[in-house]
């Protein structure tokens, strides 16, 4: 999408046609600023550092991470250590997983001159088929929005609420859970969108960047303020994005999503989750149960980043001297408090049977 | 309760007996400061840009507020003046109201010259009372801390999630949701608190502060973490504070309380919720429909406080340029989302027969 009137990715290879290119996500939403990626632990140091984060820019900076590696030193022994040190950077993001099990499964099997080649092409590839999925995911949505405007009076506003960025910043471009109001917007409805803030990272100044910058009308609000807004009807619908679903539809998200889960059904809310397929995870059933969740250090919960009073990005500690901070980066939404999952292929039920019928050949790659 | 090893209350009148000092709540947990009050329109100033907040405390300060008012001038005229003034600095707080109906009922029939006397006298009351209640919140909320601690191996530890700032800081002493947590601290039993931070004024900060300063051990957590804590186990028992209670017993508290409760009752944890008996508002019975919610300005939502690089207390604004921000001060959780209210008379059940029999005589005044 657009920052400045410029269509811009979050990952690109430079002119070189070696060095990757990252906008550098932990400047956002106060400067843009790009980041050279010149070799695979720099790659690595990006995602682990999240310098770029959100499930499918984690899995496209990890396949060019291979590139870069395959760069560097194409043998096995290399490859294994690209793999392992890359794998190692975030624990629960599926899509990583998932980019790096592709491309490993090639370059095992390329000739040791021809793998940076490959690898290269192959990121590429990845990149390009996350464009396509979540622009698909925007059409799917889009119905769902088209069908929520069209039962309120002619030109009526329809207010989106979404948690943390899932929006083109956390993808290649278009976004998973922003690609439907993307869509709405583009087609004449009039959406407004509650963006949470989502602490401790305040990834929700992403949403509101990427939302202004492309001219779709928001509001930031504090975590807390869902739940309110959802009692007086000033929430049609919620669409927020996974990390990663399990086979059975639980949803492991940025640590919050869960309670706005709850507020949706207590107050019949319609709550969508969107998602490209690589994010299902087909051997975790049981969300809360077996989905690992990464704790991070406690100095991103006391440490707030922004503008300060001199106009210069800065940071404050809010802890009072000596606290001891908390932080859970994810929560697992159980499946029975999700309306529907909004995928690339169209719009399933929250269950196995509405994930097995959708992606049979997915579920069972053998029979397919 | 104390701040570095010394007792102290929140409200107080000074040496010259007149003058009502207070600690400014603005500048802590970072700077410990006292401002003094020395006018009824001061005192006012310090409710309405929260140099004071926390239900039980905005009573006694504009209790406080009337007295100076009263030295000001003890007419007719201007008792009514500084009712009106005290009344208007802040719409949801049921005890602000209480404190100056009490008081201007009794100034009303008092002789214009005894009138300031009386005054401060009647504040003075409306302080002690109100540390007295919170003491006893404190013991009865005890045997409810006790109850799980016998129910988990001897010695382990009692998890306690609360919102916001419900500690001594919110009332003149004690507190009411973190009362029954110094008990059960003093009692020897391991309690851990987790507190919330509150966005978007991050109370929670006091709560830690507090704490801090008592030795009691605890965790700031993001808003958001409180779901996912309680789907694993790691919180035994809520408790919050409340602003206004009606008298069907749903609950008026900070923005966010209704989101911790719904993930409370999701996953079976005991949700209590902490309040002497002025803060019923027994004119109420629908909370989501009834109470006006209080809306701020976006500021608060955009900047935030702390200690900056050079160890200076500042600000950082976390919003990108141009971002409206949404501000609600607080959220109704309905009645049946809360397992018991805890009173200074004992616990009672979140409905209209558990608060009309505890509380007849209130409820029915022309009864008593």
């Amino acid at each position: 999408m657009k920052i400045n009137g410029i269509h811009q990715r979050t990952v690109w290879v430079a002119q070189d046609g070696v060095t990757v290119e990252i906008l550098d996500q932990t400047k956002l939403p106060f400067e843009v600023e790009i980041i050279q990626l010149t070799s695979m632990k720099l790659a690595a140091t990006a995602i682990r550092e999240m310098w770029v984060r959100g499930a499918p820019l984690i899995g496209a900076v990890a396949a060019y991470g291979m590139a870069l590696g395959m760069r560097e030193d194409p043998s096995n022994e290399h490859l294994k250590t690209c793999y392992e040190v890359l794998i190692a950077t975030r624990p629960t993001a599926i899509n990583l997983k998932w980019a790096l099990d592709r491309t490993l499964a090639v370059l095992e099997k390329t000739d040791i001159e021809q793998r940076e080649q490959i690898a290269y092409q192959l990121a590429a590839e990845i990149a390009d088929e996350d464009v396509r999925l979540c622009e698909s995911i925007g059409e799917h949505g889009l119905e769902i929005i088209k069908a929520i405007a069209s039962k309120k009076p002619a030109g009526s506003t329809v207010n989106i609420l979404t948690h943390c960025n899932a929006g083109w910043l956390a993808t290649v471009d278009w976004g998973t859970a922003i690609s439907p109001i993307y869509k709405a917007h583009e087609a004449g409805i009039n959406v407004h969108v509650w963006v949470d803030e989502t602490r401790p990272r305040n990834q929700g100044l992403l949403t509101a960047f990427e939302l202004g910058s492309h001219g779709v009308p928001h509001t930031l609000i504090a975590d807390n303020a869902g739940g309110h807004l959802m009692q007086h009807g000033e929430v049609d619908l919620c669409i927020v994005g996974t990390d990663r679903t399990t086979a059975k539809g639980d949803v492991c998200n940025k640590i919050g999503t869960y309670l706005k889960a709850l507020a949706a059904y207590d107050n019949n809310v319609p709550f969508y989750v969107a998602l490209p397929s690589p994010t299902i995870d087909w051997t975790v059933f049981d969300g809360v149960k077996e989905i690992p969740i990464e704790q991070r250090t406690g100095d991103e919960q006391s440490h707030v980043i922004g503008i300060d009073p001199n106009g210069q990005l800065s940071w404050v500690n809010t802890a009072p001297r000596g606290t001891e901070c908390g932080n859970y980066a994810f929560d697992v939404t159980p499946a029975k408090y999700v309306t529907g999952l909004i995928t690339e292929r169209g719009v399933c039920l929250a269950t196995e049977d509405g994930l097995a019928e959708m992606f049979a050949d997915l579920k069972h790659p053998e029979l397919a």
